[in-house]
């Protein structure tokens, strides 16, 4: 525990106390895989100033933080909401994408990857290590690249949106890994342009009064099919803000209501409200409300009948995926780092040549099968 | 505390008890509108086997228990729950109503009415004076009439749908007050024939088994916009089980989602995922369902768009109801109560004759309000 007090700056009986209050967690399995890492720490709650997801890892000749990925706070409406927050500075609006979090580092010689609850995760780790230049991080040892991870190939979020058959980092944040502190929007697009790091989409640049070019923006996205956009303060000094379309907010219900049993009544409370005021402040006619009155109530509705037909049929709730491995160690280890988790999963090897092993993983929804097949079997509802 | 004590058989010290921990509460406010009534208290939760909103009441010369009304579990599909639950008794399908549970007594000389949660509510007391016979209570002393109430001048729930103008009860149980044991169908059939009280229909006597005859009443009911339906067993041996129509659950979710903020998550969950149980099991065609969709999101969205509509028009969200008093005592005395409740009302009176005073009450949803408020003036979500 010494080195999570030094590295936190806490006291050596703090650091245990937060052990014994289960706020600090085991942040890997420890493995060859993760060669320079002794150990590795991370808070799952935010404590003090540091944020939920924040890691402290130990390597051979080092002890380090790495921060948590900040909340990013969300605006409902447009007006006023962006002037108010940003004022007269210009913003840029970069396009959000629907992955999971991804904190890439150095530790030693190696990059790790780290997911936003501050687990090092061996499979996003083994696909970082081909994508990303090590390089940047001998010009940069103390920054960490904050990437979406995006596509079809992925353990925890599956976006069909992007046509993209494996896993993609897109990067949108460059910080400081201790500080937590980020460089600037223009700063960022040159490194990511020198080191060729898939950077995601600056749409716009404007100040925050532009509300009706920001709304074009944004309709023209949802009728892509993407989720939203992320409005950052160029110069990075103010914390950025986040809008999500109408089709994530209906995505995330879809998802949210096949897996009903598992997910927290305010995750999908709080999409419908977001979905409200969409529809206030882009209010356009009669044909447009019903469309989304529909919308909406597919999206809560289909799920939540596919599951009961699934449990019906005999079948378990299941969000399944198809991943691959460049190795079969990490395969090992990815099953070890699930169990760590916590997730109720079965995996099987359906193709498998010199180069890769694709695997095909389903998360077994447990609380939302059984809650099912009990009202199936004539039990009542309380 | 004494009489509390000796009506719930408990010691005086267990008495003192649920007082201290605030599960025990006044029941009612002491005026001479409640003439017989020394003091009154209620439980505000269940405890050992005396349900939520069980009353104890002191009067002059005795002291008694009024038991809470069972919760009725709920059906979440017709097949095999029935079956399951009533085995090869004969059971009736008793029309639910859409109002508020009233157990009617007598104490004393007088009628008094009581809500859900235990409170003798003066309003419905001086409107079941008026509709329900004495009589009864002199062939019946120990007994409690549990009536829905219902109509446009109710303050509680409103029901457009039965076109009731003012406030009507409905009998749906005759329970013996102490023990709670409810007489059998037939013969609460025959006591409301004879004394003349009015009950709710009763659609169809059958077997658990029937499941296609009660699927034709549940639809015919939604049809007429009707909320959903009871089964008794006729012997009233075994536990009643409750079942609403989709226009019941959206109805409720309408209503949810205006006051969002002062409902339950839980509230709005359960209907969504009762409407899913009811599609899966009427499931009728592709038509039908997207119909279902399309009702099911706009009872979310709809009523959520008014309330920031209305918010943004400087108004406050609010659920008016017009009432009516026969005497303008129990017009203060209901104020009271309402405040006794913590109601943040609004209430004035809109005409007045030699009869009947009416008055326009306004019960203020302060937190919706607030929320909604923040949201418009640009602050962000969390």
């Amino acid at each position: 525990m010494n080195f999570v007090a030094r590295a936190l700056n806490l006291s050596i009986s703090a650091a245990e106390r937060l052990r014994e209050r289960n706020i600090l967690k085991r942040a890997f399995v420890k493995h060859d895989f993760f060669p320079d890492i002794v150990e590795a720490l991370r808070l799952d709650r935010k404590f003090g100033f540091y944020e939920e997801g924040t890691v402290v890892i130990k390597t051979r000749t080092d002890e380090f933080v790495v921060r948590g990925f900040p909340k990013i706070k969300r605006a409902l409406t447009l007006k006023p909401t962006l002037k108010r927050h940003f004022g007269n500075r210009m913003i840029a609006v970069e396009e959000k994408m629907n992955g999971y979090n991804v904190r890439i580092i150095r530790a030693g010689d190696s990059i790790y990857a780290i997911t936003r609850r501050g687990l090092i995760c061996p499979y996003t780790t083994e696909k970082a290590r081909l994508e990303i230049p090590l390089d940047f991080f001998d010009e940069y040892p103390e920054f960490m690249l904050c990437c979406e991870a995006i596509g079809r190939a992925s353990p925890y979020v599956q976006s069909y949106t992007y046509d993209i058959p494996g896993l993609e980092f897109y990067l949108f944040d460059i910080r400081n890994r201790r500080t937590n502190e980020p460089i600037g929007v223009e700063e960022r697009e040159e490194i990511a342009d020198r080191y060729e790091i898939k950077m995601v989409d600056i749409l716009l640049k404007t100040n925050p009064e532009k509300v009706e070019d920001i709304k074009t923006v944004i309709e023209e996205l949802n009728s892509r099919g993407r989720e939203g956009v992320v409005f950052k303060d160029i110069e990075m000094k103010i914390d950025p803000m986040k809008y999500t379309t109408s089709l994530s907010n209906c995505y995330d219900l879809n998802y949210a209501f096949r897996f009903f049993a598992e997910y927290a009544r305010d995750f999908m409370i709080s999409r419908i409200v977001r979905e409200a005021f969409q529809s206030f402040e882009f209010q356009n006619g009669k044909r447009e409300f019903e469309e989304r009155c529909f919308r909406l109530g597919k999206s809560i509705l289909k799920p939540l009948i596919e599951s009961i037909q699934d449990v019906k049929m005999g079948k378990k709730i299941v969000e399944a995926s198809e991943l691959y491995f460049y190795n079969r160690e990490v395969l090992e280890l990815f099953k070890m780092h699930l169990k760590l988790l916590g997730v109720d999963f079965r995996m099987k090897v359906i193709d498998e040549d010199d180069e890769k092993i694709k695997v095909l993983l389903e998360r077994v929804m447990r609380s939302t099968t059984d809650r099912i097949r009990k009202i199936l079997n004539g039990n009542p509802w309380r």
